[in-house]
C-alpha cells in the first residue's frame, strides 16, 4: 500500500494547495464548449497509468474548465461549502466503499443516516415524529415525496406550487404524469394564498426560499388549506431550510413542521460537499407504498425498513458520515455563525445597493440572496452580467422578475468574507461604468 | 489549513490502514438492528469538535455497523471494489465540490464525463452513436431510460421484461405507472423468446448478467423484435456490460450495440466506488423530450446540452474523475485481468463444487457468479448460509430459483485470490458438515 500512501499525500497536499488557492482562480470557467474535450485523448490507455498522471492531468487540462463553487466569490445560483470536514469524510466514505442496498450491507450507514437527519431535525427546531433520509439532490427528493403524495390520493392527479417553484417540480410532475398547477405570485414574489385551488389535488409544493428571489410561500396559510383537504403538504426549503439552525430566523419557516414532507439541501447552506439532500417525512408507510419492493434476493431475516423502500434508488453512498462530519465539526455555534454572517453581508450588500444611485433592488431580502438591477435596458442587464462573469474576478447569475432582467447575488460560501462582498459590489459598478448608452 | 493537512492526513492513513488489513474484520456486520443507533450521542453538539473525534467514533462506534464490501472474502449480491485510484479521486472530487448544474457551472465535469463514458464505450467494443452519461445507481438510469422510452411512444403503456429483470424495472414502472409485462425464462433463467409479446409496449428490457444468476437475455432475438415493431430496446447490463472489455466474453453480449440505451455500472465490477452506473443512449432526443426544462434562472447563452437535460438530478457530482482515475489507472490490460481472474475463479469455484458430493450447481455459469447448494431442504440451505455469515469468515447471499432456495457466490473484489475462493468454500463444507439431518 505505499503507492496508495505516497499518492494519497500528493492528492491532499493538491487539495490543501487548492484550497489555500481559492482566490487566485477565476471563478466562472473561461474555456468555450469542447476545449476540455479537444484536450484529453480520444481513446482509452492500454497500460495502466500512476495516479501521479491523473494528477498532473487535472492541472494541466482539467482546471481551466472548473468553475470554482469553492470560491469565496462564487456568488451564483445558490453558493454552497464544501467544507474540510466534509471532504475528508469523503475520503474515509470512499474507503470503505459501504453500498447501503439493505441495512444489513451496511448497518452503521442506515442508523448513521437516520440519526445525523434526526440531528439536523433537531437543529432547525423541528418537532418529532418526521424520519428523515438522503437523496443525491433535492429533484429526486422532491419525486419521491410527489409519488408519494400520488400513492396516498388515488385518483387526483394535480399538483399545486406557485409560478416560482423550482423546476424540479415540473419535472416530477412530468415524469409522474401530474398536471402542474401553477399559482400566481404576490407582488413579493409568494404564493397568492387566495388564488390557492386544491380541486383534484394529491400534493401542495410550498417555497421556502425561491431559486429566483428567495421568497416564502405563506406555508401556515398552505398548510391549513391541505389538512383542511387532506392534501399533501410539500415543503421545499432546499436552500433556505438552513436558516433555521438560526432562531431569529424560524419565523421564516413557519408552518413548515406541518408538512407531510420536507427538504432541504445540506449541500447548498451547511457546508456538505455535493451530494447531500436531506428529506423528510412524516408519512413513511406512503413512502413505503410508493417504492417498497422485495424480490427474493433482497429478502432478510431481521425486520428492518430498508431506506430503498424509500425511494427511487436502490443502492446509497456513506453519505450520512460527512455530513455527521459536518454537523460536529462545526457544532450548533459554528452552522449558527456562518449563517448569521451570510445574512448580515447580504444586508450590507442590500443597502451598498439601495444607497447607490443609478441601481435598484428587485425584491424583499430575507436570507442570503439579493435581487437587484442596473437601471436601463434588460440588454443592458445582460451585458453588464456577461462583463462581470467575463472577468472571473467574481461569478453571479441572474432570474426575470415581472419580465424584467434581474441580477441575483447569492452569499453561501463559508470562507466568503467582507472583502469578498465589497470587491464584487466593486466590480459590479466598475462594470457598469463602462456600459454603452 | 495546516489542521486540513493534519487531520487528512489522519484519515489518509485511516484508509491505508483499513486496506492493508480488510481480512481482519467479519464481512458482515454482526451488530442486531439499533444497536449502532444506541451508541451515538441522541442530540447535535453546541460547540465544534475536532475531526478526529469523529475518526476516533468511526473506530469506536461506527466500525461494528460495517459490512465490508472493500472484503477480499465478500461474495454476497455483486461483489465490488473500490480501487485506490478512485478512493484519491473521491478526495479530489470533494476538494473541487463541483455542481454540475449548468454545463457553465462546470465545463470539465460534463465534458470529462462524456469522454470518459466514450472511452468506455471503446473499451466494451460498442459501435459509435451512443451518448453517455453517469447516474448515481442503475435504478435511476433505468427509470431515466424508461421515461425516454414511454415520450417516444405516446399510449403505449407496457414494458415486457423477463420474470428475472431487476427489481428496478418494477420500480420504474410503478413510478412511470407503466404496466410491467413479465415473460416466463426458459430452463437457462433466459427471457423466453417465444414468449415475447410486444402488444402496447413502449419498451422491453433485456438483462445480461440477471441478478438471482448472471443469465443472458437473448438479445439478437428481442432486438431484432423490437426493431420490427419500432419498440425501445434497454439493455441493463449493470453487472455483466464489464465483461465486454474482454473480448471472448463479448459473444455474450452479443446483440446489445442494438440497443437503444444500455446500463453498466462501474461501481460494479469496474473497481470504481460508489457511486457510478453508467448510462448510453442512441436516442439523446428522446432523453430530452422527456427531461429537458430551462427555467429563466438556467438560460444560458451557449448552446449546450447540460447533463441535466437528460435525467431526473438537476446537480451532479464530479463522478467523471472517479472513473477516469480508474480506467487510467488500470488501462485496458489492468481491467482485463482482473475480470479474467474473477471468472477464472468463479470456474474453480463452480468445479469443487460440482465434484463434491452432496453439493449441486443450480445454474449456467457465463461470468463470475455460481449458484449452487446443499443437497437438502430449502430450510437446511438458508440455516447453513445463516452459519456461514454469522461467522464473518466470508458473506454470501440467496436467490430462490424454480422455486428452491439457492446460495450465490459472486465473485468481484480486485483483491479477492484463490486462496480467498478456497477459503469461502472450506467454511461452506465445515459448516455444512455442522447442519441438522
Amino acid at each position: 500500500m505505499s503507492s496508495f500512501r505516497e499518492d494519497g499525500a500528493a492528492a491532499l497536499e493538491w487539495v490543501a494547495d487548492y484550497l489555500d488557492r481559492l482566490r487566485e482562480f477565476p471563478v466562472l470557467a473561461q474555456v468555450p464548449p469542447g476545449e476540455i474535450r479537444s484536450r484529453l485523448p480520444a481513446a482509452p490507455p492500454e497500460a495502466p497509468e500512476p495516479f501521479a498522471a491523473v494528477v498532473r492531468d487535472l492541472d494541466d487540462k482539467l482546471m481551466d474548465g472548473i468553475t470554482h463553487w469553492q470560491s469565496p466569490r462564487y456568488f451564483a445560483y445558490f453558493a454552497n461549502t464544501g467544507a474540510e470536514a466534509g471532504i475528508l469524510a469523503e475520503l474515509l466514505i470512499a474507503g470503505l466503499n459501504q453500498v447501503g442496498i439493505l441495512w444489513r450491507t451496511s448497518p452503521a450507514l442506515q442508523e448513521l443516516e437516520e440519526v445525523a437527519l434526526d440531528w439536523l431535525r433537531q437543529l432547525f427546531g423541528l418537532p418529532e415524529g418526521f424520519h428523515g433520509h438522503i437523496e443525491d439532490t433535492a429533484s429526486v427528493g422532491t419525486l419521491a415525496a410527489l409519488a408519494a403524495a400520488r400513492s396516498a390520493a388515488p385518483g387526483r392527479r394535480v399538483v399545486v406550487a406557485s409560478e416560482h417553484a423550482h423546476s424540479s417540480v415540473d419535472k416530477a410532475a412530468r415524469i409522474l404524469e401530474l398536471e402542474l398547477r401553477k399559482v400566481p405570485v404576490d407582488a413579493e414574489y409568494r404564493l397568492h394564498g387566495d388564488l390557492l385551488d386544491l380541486d383534484g389535488a394529491c400534493a401542495v409544493v410550498a417555497t421556502v426560499g425561491t431559486t429566483s428571489t428567495a421568497s416564502v410561500d405563506p406555508v401556515p396559510e398552505i398548510a391549513g388549506a391541505c389538512e383542511a383537504a387532506g392534501v399533501w403538504l410539500h415543503v421545499d426549503a432546499a436552500y433556505a431550510g438552513a436558516a433555521a439552525v438560526c432562531e431569529e430566523l424560524r419565523p421564516l419557516l413557519a408552518g413548515w413542521e406541518r408538512a407531510d414532507s420536507i427538504v432541504v439541501n445540506p449541500h447548498k447552506w451547511l457546508a456538505t460537499p455535493m451530494d447531500c439532500s436531506a428529506l423528510w417525512t412524516r408519512r413513511v408507510d406512503a413512502f413505503r407504498d410508493a417504492f417498497s419492493l422485495v424480490p427474493e434476493y433482497l429478502r432478510v431475516t431481521e425486520e428492518v425498513v430498508s431506506l430503498n423502500e424509500l425511494s427511487v434508488p436502490l443502492g446509497r453512498r456513506f453519505r450520512a458520515l460527512k455530513l455527521w462530519a459536518v454537523l460536529r465539526c462545526f457544532g450548533r455555534e459554528g452552522l449558527q455563525a456562518m449563517i448569521r454572517e451570510h445574512v448580515r453581508l447580504a444586508g450590507e450588500f442590500e443597502r451598498w445597493v439601495a444607497d447607490e444611485p443609478g441601481w435598484e433592488l428587485c425584491a424583499p431580502r430575507h436570507f442570503s440572496l439579493v435581487c437587484f438591477r442596473r437601471e436601463g435596458s434588460d440588454e443592458e442587464n445582460e451585458a453588464l452580467l456577461e462583463r462581470v462573469n467575463a472577468g472571473g474576478e467574481i461569478f453571479l447569475s441572474h432570474t426575470r422578475l415581472d419580465g424584467r432582467y434581474v441580477l441575483r447575488l447569492a452569499i453561501g460560501n463559508a470562507r466568503t468574507t467582507e472583502d469578498d462582498v465589497r470587491l464584487a459590489w466593486n466590480v459590479l459598478r466598475r462594470e457598469a461604468g463602462y456600459a454603452p448608452s
